[in-house]
């Protein structure tokens, strides 16, 4: 067995701020049709007008909270879909629906992004996310590309490394990053190893309801829960996940998270975690389900791995997973079989709060340390089953063979990389050809626009020789993504009539407004292109109301047509929504402010959009 | 003289909803390369690794609020600039100076970007932008790419046409899109002609206490205005702006607006204004100097336009200001020579408002109709003083002469743009090469995204004859754009030390937490990789505050390094800012949560970023 590589705690500062490497490229034959190639690397990136690309890449945008699609391989930004934070261009957060879901929150740490999976594939239907920020999860329908709910998970902080999903999308777990105790109350940090947990969730989601609920939860040890990745085929009942500070350090975690040479993968068999729910194998706390391991024994496992691992990913065929670790320059490949075999062998070194810990020798495969990698942090793989590590310290990508653990192939990227991301990279089916690399620092990349940089995303060509071929300036700030080919999504472009729904109004005659004591509810329509707010009144475009009125604008978009979308503002009140073609959506207020304020269409929508106006007036209360 | 094309009021809603003409074009070619060139549209846009793109964009985000830059010619989107809207990534919004500029604002509608200009060029130094949505304006800084100062404008109800500036920044003039009374204050629309008026605002910028400031107002009748534009070299004293709604409609602006064949252009010379006012030739209202026209006589000149116009724009030459009506399909030239004889000569043909009316036929050039050319919006020029005019109706960009009218070229775009944006277009000397219509319709153009579709900017090479060469997806929505010289605008890269700063933290030892009563300082430091808020406690990363207590966090990024910005989060707590290298920065915020949240460094900044971490807990107040 290799000895482990210590770094000794007084170099990690130096370590860790070292110079960027900036490893050997070459720029100037970047755009050179190379011999033997039918393409040059412009036009392998490039897709003209009336074609399309190939791939979607959904990009967690970080603290944006939002979601970042991307066209590849043209690298092109699509479009920016609000999840967790407020966007004022659709009315995310402003409108009655999209605020009540938020919860209160105006904004989000947008971490993992997940596809809903059927039989380990990419089914297209929804994606998944998870807030760092505020412990929230999000679930986004891929027909209209509308997040549809957001749930709050108790007794967590930071669900930093999920979502993941099962197999066929029976669960989305949900580790936390941050231990607090459970309900979050106040408990001195001299109590930490007592009364903090690191609870991780269990979520379903109904696909027809469109709601996601808390199944269980698990209260794991007060440690760091970090990367995760769902079992696949013959591992598909299981599930693991990388955690740090198994030292219970509590201040300056840079140093002190980094003492033990050994930190763990978590193993866990959900199906017996369900079975033990099932059996009331739990306490319940917080109103949830609550699994405490050291009393509800059984289905959770430690794997002891190099210290402070972040990421951990299973090989497409469900047989290995690889354990990456940020502090030890190796990647460690573990068998799944092994593992099974140990726990059916109760070969056990000991126990760490109630959970038995395998042996290391009895799961390991191999360790596999590439010459001068450091830093690596995340897998993905082709459709050879070939193994690509992102390198955070050496700036580059490593492709590997985990069979063999033989480095195949590496290239410089610019600079630091996460994650990277495969095309239908999580599948049980990758599809080679792609892959990206999310670089945290951009530095000199692009045009500056100050102090604060964009992050960069670098396209590669792995269908040979590894090769960068394109670099694309992002927003902060991408962790994960995935990427899906383009005809899995079918999206509606209209919104169906729903003449059950009582806040519509299709008809330009049917539009009125309706005064309960001091509620005003206005049932209107944006058409191309005025406003009817009132169809029998001598403005029908204007509302006018008592200051201190409550307001509801339930408003209709009956342009049935391809991306006629309208916007509905009022000057100075700090309102704003979309309606999108078919499209009925409510704005609710209290008219506080007493005086004339023009109202208008904020999307534009015809040539006469400039006309699409109105009045909001306010009588002032004496 | 050509007859006026007048358009039958109830044809209006089906010639507007009319189907996009998809003209024709040819998409199988695009990326071939042409015969006699040596580069292909692929390679004409790709732009390597190790190099950078000619130009910015700057482009407006409408109702996002914000402002997108872009690369030209990649069409690579480098950055989103937080101006009007809360933005989490950066902490716009959230950090105490942001949210207090913001006014109590959570979004707006940005309109019109321009650059600062010294004598009629760019000069790289600050760019300004408009507030549709909450009648706003504001500065900002290229040094850094973020918002220096914002102006409320009192009177006015959408600056929808400004900013545009004066040849040396003297001045940006806001028009309003909406008439209001003034003041804002309630009054029925029955009184709309005698109590609402257009207010337009001079706003200056003072550089070195980069602060806007409205320097006086003129109280213009109560007509809609539109797109504007400055003089330049022997007009370099005037301005101009479009006007419809003369015919004072206060419902279904569609058709009411549109029953005048003429509406009209306002000419005003700014330095006479700027000399009534220093003779105090205005009323003082509102705590404003408001000029009323029917009073304070001079400066201010009406010119009959083809009905309902929407660009008007001046000629690099300083010589012609160029009008185009939506309604009309023409676009009419008109002369500042003859217009100043005019003036001079008192060749008017009647007054609205106090405002003399110029003859048409003694201001008009030429009046220009490109067959079956159909609404033309805006205008753009090129080193060679040709113009391209965006025509909404048929989708196209027509380029001609202003001098003899006669057609140049035409090319198809996809679809219906609205402004178009020229290499240095708005300058004396603009720079031909590229031109980017921004189109509001992209229909199918990019993998779809549900109903709400992205916006489409097309990049077209005006070096030869017009070519649409890359077509790039956009956010909601770009309305006009300028286009700089990538070497004009010197960013710094890292924040300097200010040691007058007092809330500012440099060294390690001087972190501290200051308690007065129950207000609680912290003056913290954010460094690669541990938050410091008490140098001399126990746990130095950890903030402990009593429930109800106001707290205020003064973070400064320590590391003085390119591209290391940090990121600070309180779980649970909606609060997020960015410290960018060098920079200090304020949180404030009041603790009403009890329990235990722990915080964290929100941008990725070293491989131990993770481990950048601390606790703020909140003792309960019984």
């Amino acid at each position: 067995m290799k000895k482990w590589v210590p770094i000794a705690s007084g170099l990690l500062a130096g370590f860790v701020a070292a110079t960027i490497s900036f490893a050997d490229f070459s720029t100037s034959t970047n755009n050179q049709v190379a011999s033997g190639s039918t393409k040059s690397d412009a036009e392998k990136v490039y897709v003209p007008f009336g074609e399309k690309d190939d791939y979607y890449l959904f990009a967690s945008g970080g603290h944006s909270g939002q979601m970042f699609i991307y066209g590849v391989p043209s690298m092109r930004h699509i479009r920016t879909v609000p999840v967790f934070s407020q966007d004022s261009a659709t009315g995310y957060g402003f409108d009655e629906h999209s605020k009540k879901m938020m919860g209160g929150y105006t904004w989000g740490d947008l971490h993992h992004p997940a596809f809903s999976e059927t039989k380990g594939d990419y089914d297209g239907k929804y994606m998944f996310a998870t807030d760092v920020g505020n412990s929230r999860a999000a679930a986004m329908d891929l027909e209209t590309f509308t997040v549809k709910d957001i749930i709050n998970v108790p007794n967590t902080s930071g669900p930093h490394c999920a979502a993941f999903v099962t197999e066929n999308t029976e669960y989305m777990f949900l580790p936390t990053r941050f231990a607090v105790p459970i309900g979050s109350e106040y408990k001195p940090l001299d109590e930490y190893s007592q009364q903090y947990r690191g609870v991780m969730s269990a979520v379903t989601f109904d696909q027809n309801q469109e709601k996601l609920n808390i199944a269980y939860q698990v209260a794991l040890p007060p440690w760091s829960y970090d990367l995760s990745d769902a079992g696949k085929k013959s591992s598909a009942d299981w599930a693991v996940m990388t955690t740090y500070n198994t030292e219970e350090a509590t201040t300056n975690l840079e140093i002190n998270a980094s003492q033990a040479d050994r930190d763990f993968i978590v193993l866990f068999n959900w199906k017996e975690l369900e079975k033990m729910v099932a059996e009331g194998q739990y306490d319940e706390v917080t109103g949830q389900k609550m699994i405490f391991p050291e009393k509800h024994k059984g289905g959770i496992y430690l794997v002891p791995v190099a210290k402070s691992p972040h990421g951990v990913d299973v090989t497409p065929d469900g047989k290995h997973f690889i354990a990456s670790g940020k502090l030890a320059p190796s990647m460690t490949v573990f068998s799944f079989e092994k593992a099974f075999e140990a726990v059916k062998n109760q070969d056990f070194s000991g126990e760490r709060n109630g959970i038995p810990i395998l042996k290391y020798e009895s799961v390991m495969e191999r360790e596999v340390n590439p010459e001068n990698a450091l830093g690596p942090l995340h897998t993905q793989f082709d459709d050879k089953g070939m193994a690509y590590t992102t390198m955070f310290i050496s700036s580059e990508i490593v492709k590997w063979d985990p069979k063999t653990g033989e480095t195949l192939d590496r290239v410089p990227v610019q600079y630091s990389p996460g994650h990277s991301v495969a095309a239908e990279g999580d599948t049980v089916s990758p599809d080679g050809k792609w892959l990206i690399a999310l670089n945290k620092i951009a530095k000199d990349s692009y045009l500056s626009v100050g102090p604060s940089h964009p992050e960069s995303m670098q396209l590669i060509d792995i269908s040979g020789k590894m090769k960068v071929i394109q670099s694309s300036p992002v927003n902060p700030e991408p962790h994960y993504a995935q990427i899906i080919k383009a005809d899995k999504i079918k999206t509606i472009e209209v919104y169906p009539k729903d003449e059950n729904n009582k806040l519509a109004t299709y008809k330009q005659e049917d539009a009125k407004i309706v005064r309960n004591g001091n509620e005003v509810h206005v049932y209107g329509i944006a058409m191309r292109s005025k406003f009817i707010f009132d169809a029998k009144a001598k403005r029908p475009d204007v509302i006018e109301v008592n200051q201190g009125d409550k307001v509801f604008i339930h408003l209709t978009n009956t342009d049935f047509d391809e991306d006629i979308t309208h916007g509905f503002a009022i000057n100075s009140y700090n309102l704003n929504m979309e309606v999108q073609p078919g499209q009925t959506n409510t704005l609710e207020f209290t008219a506080d402010k007493a005086g004339t304020f023009p109202l208008y269409c904020t999307n534009f929508c015809s040539a006469l959009h400039q006309e699409m106006t109105g009045y909001f007036l306010v009588k002032p209360k004496n």
